[in-house]
């Protein structure tokens, strides 16, 4: 894909019968300005991340073919990788039925300061890295990739975790 | 899994280190109770839809291996294929670094009224049917499943449309 950026425009949602079932790009952002994104892996289709994209983050994504992605609690654009170096490059964008939410289809860069190809700040290669487990009538976290792919107290040394209580 | 609904207990999140790293489950729901969740397929990996859960819904899911919704039009839990047959049956469910969005794997049920197995009301097996392409320096949407897998006016006759301009 290639465009410019000001040569992108997402037309209003006018009908049902257009929005599921035409040509024309026509994304809903919530009452925040923001869509979901789920980003895949293109060659292996695992789930990487969930996150939000407001208008500009998805036009620049779409302009760049590299992921930009919207951070709530930074209240800011950010372009995925441009610390780490684990990019995310776009192959495929999908959109839904309702077209209110979004698939970035990508493939992974490798840290810069060292590690095997990965998308998560954790230091797995997705942020999936646990699943539910039942045990003795309780539930569990399991964790299903074994190792860390990188060490993140050399990738992000310094930044702080995005995740919040 | 096999579990009982009045034996899950989410656990109170109380340090990053545990969010993260831990096998307590303690998802985050946003301001208004909900949690993003990617429905995948188990058989193919293939992302059918992107949902949201409130605390009931994901708990009635683990209890019954049934995938629960939440929806917000409706602000209601709906139980996936109840009406259609379409039903999503859960293979796995996992959960993100933060513990803010949920995946599940699921196995697709036939719609009763006829047609092959499929997720999505319009008649596609996933909602992200069409992609984004860029056709004379212009986005335009491009189908990716090239023919329905059942009738949804067969399917959902007499059922309002759930797609909202």
């Amino acid at each position: 894909m290639k465009i410019n950026l000001d040569r992108i425009i997402f037309e209003n949602r006018k009908s049902i019968k257009e929005i599921e079932e035409g040509t024309l790009l026509s994304p809903k952002f919530n009452d925040e300005g923001l869509i979901p994104c789920v980003t895949v892996e293109n060659e292996t289709k695992e789930v990487l991340m969930v996150s939000y994209l407001n208008d500009l983050a998805l036009k620049k994504t779409i302009a760049t073919n590299k992921a930009h992605y919207y951070s709530r609690s930074r209240k800011a654009i950010w372009l995925k990788g441009e610390i780490s170096g684990m990019t995310h490059k776009i192959n495929e964008i999908y959109i839904d039925d309702d077209q209110d939410s979004i698939i970035f289809v990508v493939s992974l860069g490798i840290p810069t300061k060292g590690g095997k190809k990965a998308s998560c700040h954790v230091g797995y290669k997705s942020c999936f890295y646990r699943k539910i487990k039942i045990s003795e009538n309780k539930l569990q976290l399991e964790f299903t990739e074994k190792e860390k792919s990188f060490d993140p107290e050399i990738v992000y040394e310094g930044i702080d975790n995005p995740t919040k209580i």
